[in-house]
């Protein structure tokens, strides 16, 4: 492990919702030395298209694919000086990726939305992963695979989601059909960026699996495609079958021109595509059956091996080998989490909660989480349903919404903001339940992501979950996974599990539960299944029709002269 | 109409939540000549009790008797001052006041929190309307009523308020005895006030009626007060029951001290005590069977007559002559509108539209109101029960609390004010049904009050209820309504109605339904109806329970060493 008697590095770099994060890690121990976040310029494009200033329709959600090579630009190099670290040493490069977040390319990978001829059409841009506008779609396939009986359906917990790649590859066919004909490849970003690196495509299993229906080998039927819709007959053998590479596989070399971007040296390995998520468990040592990893930022993914195939209501999914070579990896997520926080900040707290911020130094979270923390729990009186962004598990619907009930008159900020935390662990907690019912028991929970700096949110989820939190000490865990990737593919380690086992952070039991609190916890939980099973599971179907009036009024909206 | 050549002057006392307002109008046609309001120096207390700093339980709201006879000390001179009159022409006075709003005194009507013994305790003070901490005397009170059949429940919508004067007098009973037992009189604000002005106690028709429940000239029974508490037997013969007089009947003359206190001539008029809802209707012309007349402020009373008794469900009350003599009076509520407008504003609003607002030099209200007003019907996605401080009529329960379902990350202030806005309005249109569906048809709409200055408000009750609305046109319409009384009282005129066809304003159809908002407004009430029903009539009482573990959590806060 070493380069010309100095420690061998490798690079990991994560791809998020809003920036890009490089990571310059050793390779015998995993010491981070050095990083650099790159902020794409076009951030979320979910209002107007850059190019024209037309106004998307609602949940829509797109980026503008030069970004994420401005990150290998910027931020890998920004890494390596940051580092104080001499590039030659770097043995490899890996990648996480947002999912599902697809980009329509053709066939030299160029993304449509690069030429002038689909430069002013919004489905020739990358669909970020909560684009939600393809649910029609997502709706139409589940009936479809429901009625047919198809077996991979209860492989996704029983819903394949508006995020994934036939969701909006259809919602592509059906809305811009001269777009869908000229794409070649309908590739997951995460395979995009390591094209971009090695000059070569490749199809990652743990993608194409939990978001590509890839199950025992094959994808959904041509038959089925057809009966989606005739048109949609070839998507699969057209736009998306390539072949296959595991996680912690060489995925290519680096080119000189990707060298060039970045400063490494040509030539040097490029591990297979790989998702923010899953990544992390080997960054937490988390890669055992049972052990749950919640990578918790503005959204939150639940990653967990196990040896045993299950089916579990309301899973993402599971996928052989999706986390790890070797074992069924299971997935489960919460759409809007630190999100929801943020919308919370953004829109709600009153100017007096700023001041106090401002003149503290401190941000208004800080603020707010400060407040909310010298309450008992139960004493806000408020209980919320955390579906601002829809839920992802275990209902899989993004047309549900946020709820919250018990305001009064004397209900304060840090109250609404302390009930959207506990909202959101009961969201967890739902998840675990869900897992532990369905013969995969969740023995630990691993914590990583932004969110982990709370501390309350930390103390208030062991408490929901009634379960010590293992923290993923690493700051940049997604980064430092895909690093140890890049150690495997660069042959550094045999396995994911060996490179984990020497790179990897964990810290046991940071945060135990309070008994006194999980109590309380307990009733309110139950209280929060009783409204998500209300609102959610058909008893009460109001938040469709509320998304539904809501497209109706913007529809009236639009057609009169008044521009809004 | 004349005293020495000039035309004769009658005084309006309005008492409000927050304030009195004094208005000076002229006997011949109701013209408005000069207002004065007082700001109550001890507001509304409901943290800590003014004396001893000792802070209040949750649901309390108390009131300083002094502040009452400041607003006659102070805005009665300054409202004869800015009317510029000479106050020897001033032939009566009238008041109006919250109710039900109790005054605990001594046989000379001292209140007993101005007595040394008594000034630590809180029971001693006024029991302000909004007071709900008797609600657990209030569902014993209708839990007993209803076992024994009395047939006085159903005059109150079958419900009992814990606003009211039998819970309210029960819970100082059985919290405070000591202070109980001095009481020799539990007399309403309206009739206190008068006492002061009189120097004598009368007790009037209205407040007797709805919120003493004298029905058919009898109180509940000795035997029924037994039951709830053997020490309650007397409560009536002891404490409440007083000769009654009738609504524009003259209570008395103006002391020598009241008349130093306003500057009014000793010896004048004094009319009967009366409600600030109640006292609207003639001032806004509506006192036919079928005028409904809305009072919108931090809360909103329906006060209308009828020629017949019905039993409309949730009703607050039915009163023989509790709006004009000779009528059926029926009464209803919602406990908190413009209240959870100002909560909202208060503490739901970011710094950004504060600034927006000073920088444009007008409130945050009418920058939300603005912002909301370009809004398609339902384009917000959101529903919200108007429940944050409780739910008078229909449902007659101050345990629940708000709500507010079809949150994104979308979703912005102006969104939420104007679900709030909405939520008011379906409540009110509740009201409306119940009483159309009892054989008590709603003619008119007709709206008074602090909010009917905003006029997209306005526009959308007029689309959510389907009907015109007639404003009372006067800015202080209850202070109208007092001086319309006061002139009654002083013989002016021969009765109320003959006053109120002088004295009173009302425009009629001012806003219009528009069609195709009622249409979207009728899908969106049909949620609410929903929503109101499962949270409201028992399906599920999550509210009720979440009121009960913030009571825990608050015991369990005050138990520990942290002084919060």
């Amino acid at each position: 492990m070493e380069a010309d008697g100095r420690d061998a590095l490798v690079v990991g770099v994560d791809f998020g919702t809003l920036s890009g994060r490089a990571l310059v890690v050793r390779v015998s121990d995993g010491a981070e030395l050095g990083s650099a976040v790159h902020t794409y310029s076009h951030g979320v494009v979910d209002e107007v298209l850059p190019a024209t200033g037309a106004r998307l329709p609602p949940d829509w959600a797109l980026q503008v694919p030069g970004d994420y090579v401005d990150v290998l630009k910027n931020a890998v190099p920004a890494a390596i000086e940051a580092a104080g670290v001499d590039p030659a040493d770097v043995i490899g490069i890996g990648t996480d990726f947002t999912a599902c977040t697809m980009v329509p390319v053709g066939s030299d990978g160029t993304p449509l939305s690069e030429l002038v001829a689909f430069v002013s059409r919004p489905h020739a841009y990358v669909k970020l992963w909560k684009h939600h506008a393809a649910q029609g779609q997502a709706d139409r396939i589940n009936a479809l695979a429901a009625k047919r009986g198809e077996f991979w359906l209860a492989r996704y917990g029983g819903l394949i989601s508006s995020e994934w790649e036939f969701a909006k590859g259809l919602q592509v066919l059906e809305e811009d059909p001269e777009v869908y004909a000229a794409i070649d490849h309908w590739v997951e970003g995460a395979d995009w960026i390591v094209w971009q690196l090695t000059g070569r495509y490749t199809r990652n299993a743990c993608t194409a699996g939990y978001k590509g229906i890839r199950q025992d080998g094959k994808y959904p039927s041509r038959e089925f495609l057809a009966e989606l819709n005739p048109d949609f007959a070839d998507f699969v053998t057209d736009k998306v079958e390539w072949p296959i590479i595991d996680l912690g596989d060489r995925a290519g070399s680096l080119t000189a021109q990707a060298a060039e971007w970045t400063g490494l040296p040509e030539g040097i390995a490029v591990s297979a595509g790989n998702v923010d998520a899953h990544v992390t468990n080997p960054a937490g040592q988390a890669i055992q059956p049972g052990q749950m990893v919640a990578i918790m930022g503005t959204s939150t993914c639940h990653t967990m091996n196990s040896e045993q195939l299950h089916e579990v209501p309301g899973m993402c999914g599971v996928v052989d080998g999706g986390i790890t070579k070797g074992l069924w990896g299971y997935e489960a997520g919460q759409s809007g989490v630190g999100d929801i926080f943020g919308w919370f900040v953004h829109n709600s707290v009153p100017e007096s909660y700023a001041a106090e911020a401002r003149s503290r130094g401190i941000s208004v979270h800080e603020l707010l989480t400060e407040k909310a923390a010298t309450q008992q729990v139960a004493e806000h009186g408020l209980l919320a349903l955390d579906w601002h962004s829809g839920n992802r598990s275990v209902l899989v619907d993004h047309e549900l919404s946020g709820m919250i009930i018990g305001q009064t008159l004397a209900t304060k900020p840090e109250d609404i903001y302390r009930a959207l935390i506990e909202a959101t662990a009961f969201g967890a907690r739902t998840i675990v339940e869900a897992f532990n019912g369905a013969g995969v028991p969740v023995r630990e929970f691993v914590v990583a992501g932004g969110l982990i700096k709370n501390a309350l949110l930390m103390q208030i989820y062991a408490d929901v979950l009634n379960m010590p939190l293992t923290v993923v000490s690493s700051e940049q865990a997604p980064a430092l996974g895909s690093a140890i990737h890049a150690a495997v593919a660069a042959g550094a380690y045999p396995d994911v599990a060996a490179a984990a086992a020497a790179m990897g952070k964990a810290e046991r039991d940071v945060y135990a539960p309070i008994p006194d609190h999980a109590a309380a916890y307990d009733q309110l939980f139950a209280e929060y299944t009783t409204l998500h099973d209300y609102f959610g599971r058909g008893a009460n179907d109001v938040m469709h029709r509320l998304r539904g009036l809501r497209r109706a009024a913007l529809d009236r909206s639009t057609a009169t002269p008044i521009d809004r």
